[in-house]
């Protein structure tokens, strides 16, 4: 059977996340059935990434076997007429073979989280970004960030729900960099544990705010207790932006 | 009566446009509303640009007079608060003198207009861009652009219900820059005719696609014609950036 790699962009706000739910339309669901209009075919489809509700993606990478071997063109195409009108778009669709696995094979995610800090709400940036109605010192949050960079124990930016099975994983990037009135903070590993980057945007806040210092987080880190981290920034704001095999 | 300036960002996608029309919600009607809401008083707004329906702002400015002298963080943070859940925000509120009006003292008006050149459908960039799903050739337009800078009959551009006195208008800047899949077309005059940058946009797309030159446009300009010119860009791509006084 082929099988088919797809890049995804998806505006995740009307979603319960990547995975299929009872409680509300998912990508992946959406993604399924889209391909079963396609070509008639029952498929369970893999991602890379498991976003959660509300999270956007401008580079998800999915896989999906076919029993037929179609154009990877008319695969694109196909999928995005039938996902019409969802905000869910099929960037790419290529042929991999069979050792390749979405969600096994990634090497490195990158996400990105947007912080816009005015005291204005947001009109355009409304659910694309975290809105602080506050400045936030951006170069302090960076210098924070670096004492996460590594191998560590995130046991303390780990979600209790967390199916992983160590919370041990090594961040090879944390950057924060401030535009104007927006923060922007790009993690990049093999992989996070559920909610990381999302608990370490909550903590760096709080370094931004003038409340921690970086050796309050780096004391946080040790604690390997999620009740030693800062708050789960909210979901708008994050971005899955690719995935690297 | 205190004079007071706003800076306004919206998401244009669900209104009517700028101006208050019977058929649907308006920006301007939108904003008296909190107005009411907010002091009680039943006035007029004036704005720089009459926004058509679907195109955004970062930063329309207007005016209003209030009979009441408010601290103008009041004014902002009351109307942000009774602008809720329409994604317009007031940036900021400024007391303007008497001479100041937000239509009529304008020196520079700002548009920028957003092309996305790809074949998959937009997902995030959805109603924030024209989608175009071939490639255009950014530079070529860049160039083409250059013979509509100055002072010229902009007839062929100008939309049949446009009431602006004369055609005769001076284009400051018409810049085109390409980055990955993104074009991007800066406008920047005293005013502009109704759909001005528009029809720019639209046109210089033919030259993008190799369909028309440099020439071309220089020739279509001179025609004085609508007819001579090309199809309109559509709403979503056009963002009114910002006015200088």
């Amino acid at each position: 059977m082929p099988r088919y790699r797809l890049t995804l962009e998806y505006d995740g706000t009307g979603f319960v996340g990547w995975q299929r739910q009872k409680t509300g339309e998912s990508v992946q669901a959406a993604l399924e059935t889209a391909i079963e209009k396609f070509c008639g075919e029952r498929v369970r489809v893999t991602g890379a990434g498991r976003t959660d509700a509300g999270v956007h993606a401008l580079g998800q990478v999915a896989h999906v076997d076919l029993k037929k071997a179609w154009p990877v063109k008319t695969v694109m195409n196909a999928l995005n007429a039938h996902l019409r009108p969802l905000p869910i778009a099929v960037l790419a669709a290529e042929t991999a073979d069979d050792a390749f696995n979405a969600r096994l094979s990634a090497k490195e995610r990158t996400y990105l989280y947007r912080i816009v800090t005015r005291s204005a709400p947001l009109a355009l940036a409304r659910n694309r970004a975290w809105h602080v109605p506050q400045q936030l010192d951006g170069r302090a949050m960076h210098e924070a960030a670096q004492c996460l960079v590594g191998r560590h124990d995130f046991t303390t930016f780990r979600a209790s729900l967390c199916q992983a099975r160590s919370p041990v994983k090594t961040l090879d990037v944390l950057d924060v960099a401030q535009h104007a009135d927006e923060i922007r903070v790009v993690a990049q590993a093999r992989s996070f544990l559920h909610h990381q980057v999302r608990n370490m945007v909550g903590t760096l806040k709080l370094v931004g705010e003038g409340k921690w210092s970086a050796d309050d987080v780096a004391a946080a880190l040790q604690r390997r207790d999620r009740a030693a981290g800062g708050p789960t920034a909210p979901a708008e704001g994050l971005y899955l932006v690719g995935v690297r095999y």
